[in-house]
């Protein structure tokens, strides 16, 4: 299985914090040593850095704990592999353009039987159950919207159909953004938090480290963070419950549907 | 205009000495202030780093410097802006995939009525001539290949007549790479040179920095880099002419035509 950690904020925002507890779960205080990734949305555009070497011994990554890169979407995953070699081009996650704008997608889980998805025009480059995955979730997207749709809260519903079809192959835990939306799906393993004013102090379950938030945000500021597992110990983190779908906007929940 | 920076080779070679010299041109030796990026293969994955910083004083052209990214093919740019703002989305190299690789691309020149391209299912994320110049072209190309060709010479040739009417357009220089092959085009900007035993020393032109590639290298190793301009005063660099199209296969050419 796999680590996921997300982000939804309404002012751009280090994701540090909490990527340096994701961190440590790359080979030290968990199993994770098959490589990790993140990407960082600014815009339209996005950064994204990846290893597929262990994320507590990596030099990219400690060049990430350490610059504060501020977005208001971001997408992280750490691998430990079960599906398809441990290569850069396994690596989560992953990226390709729809509509003019670029989607990026990372998974926890294990499907079975998805060689029979019909990715079309997305072709995946590696060989892992999760990229194959997301090429299908793309193009069943692209096949019913051509074009960027009207209705976004119908092309919200049409995802999560498509996710619990994916959902029906096995463990299907999902991140999904294009640097506006942020996307998340449940299968058995996914959790969040919002943190707005009054802002408190927040300690990490995997690195003795504890930050005020008061002092690093404004009383505006809504951030939300998800993760396959809570980040920390002194705060309540929502459990998704298996097949909830959410859509995140700028740190806000605009769009919420269960199984 | 912009900086352009290639390397094909036939062992995973690092970049840190080209590298060094070109981001000085970022703002430093050169006016080319409006961001940077460059994108490292391995296998079929891709690692890319991107600032729409001056190179000269980004955090994060430091960390390629120092850290000796291995690779045999890499795709580089600096950029100083005419068309398109200055945001992450603009800056190059671009990246899409087709035929299950990823393809990298980045441009230096000018092109006027590039709006009239038409870019198919390549939709342009940014506003640059050079990005919505890749996507028709990539359209193209699986319009005439919608799956990878038997005969890589006739596709490299009919990619060759693509550059020839983007040149009708105005000045496009091109680097281009599935991270197997590495593709240029010449209007009026670029050289290169292939390095093979027996390795002599090298001088930037940019910098104070000197290399014994002998010490680097084994007898081997062939490798080969393009750059707009000359990037050492030490040695013999190949002038391309205008309308010149070449092909590198990890290190040596490949394919080869005139206008």
């Amino acid at each position: 299985m796999c680590e996921l950690l997300g982000m939804s904020a309404n002012v751009p925002t280090d994701i540090c914090f909490s990527f340096t507890g994701l961190m440590q779960r790359g080979g030290n205080t968990g199993p994770h040593r098959d490589g990790w990734g993140i990407t960082f949305y600014e815009g339209k555009g996005f950064r994204t850095f990846k290893d597929p070497n262990p994320s507590c011994q990596s030099r990219i990554a400690e060049l990430v704990q350490e610059y504060p890169i501020k977005s208001c979407a971001v997408i992280s995953h750490i691998r430990q592999a079960n599906r398809g070699g441990v290569n850069l081009e396994n690596t989560h996650p992953f990226t390709r353009e729809l509509w003019g704008r670029y989607w990026t997608f990372a998974h926890n889980g294990q499907l079975t039987g998805y060689d029979a998805l019909d990715t079309g025009r997305f072709q995946a480059v590696g060989d892992t159950d999760s990229e194959i995955a997301f090429c299908w979730l793309l193009n069943q997207v692209e096949a019913k919207y051509p074009k960027p749709p009207q209705d976004m809260a119908e092309a919200f519903a049409f995802i999560h159909q498509c996710c619990e079809r994916l959902r029906q192959l096995g463990v299907y835990n999902m991140l999904l953004s294009d640097g506006e939306y942020v996307l998340t799906f449940c299968t058995n393993n996914l959790h969040s938090i919002t943190r707005r004013a009054p802002f408190g102090c927040a300690s990490l379950i995997d690195e003795d480290v504890t930050i005020d938030f008061q002092q690093e945000t404004t009383p505006n500021d809504v951030v939300t963070v998800i993760a396959t597992q809570p980040l920390t110990n002194n705060e309540q983190w929502h459990k998704m419950q298996p097949g909830e779908f959410n859509v995140f906007y700028f740190g806000e929940v605009v769009y919420q549907a269960q199984a």
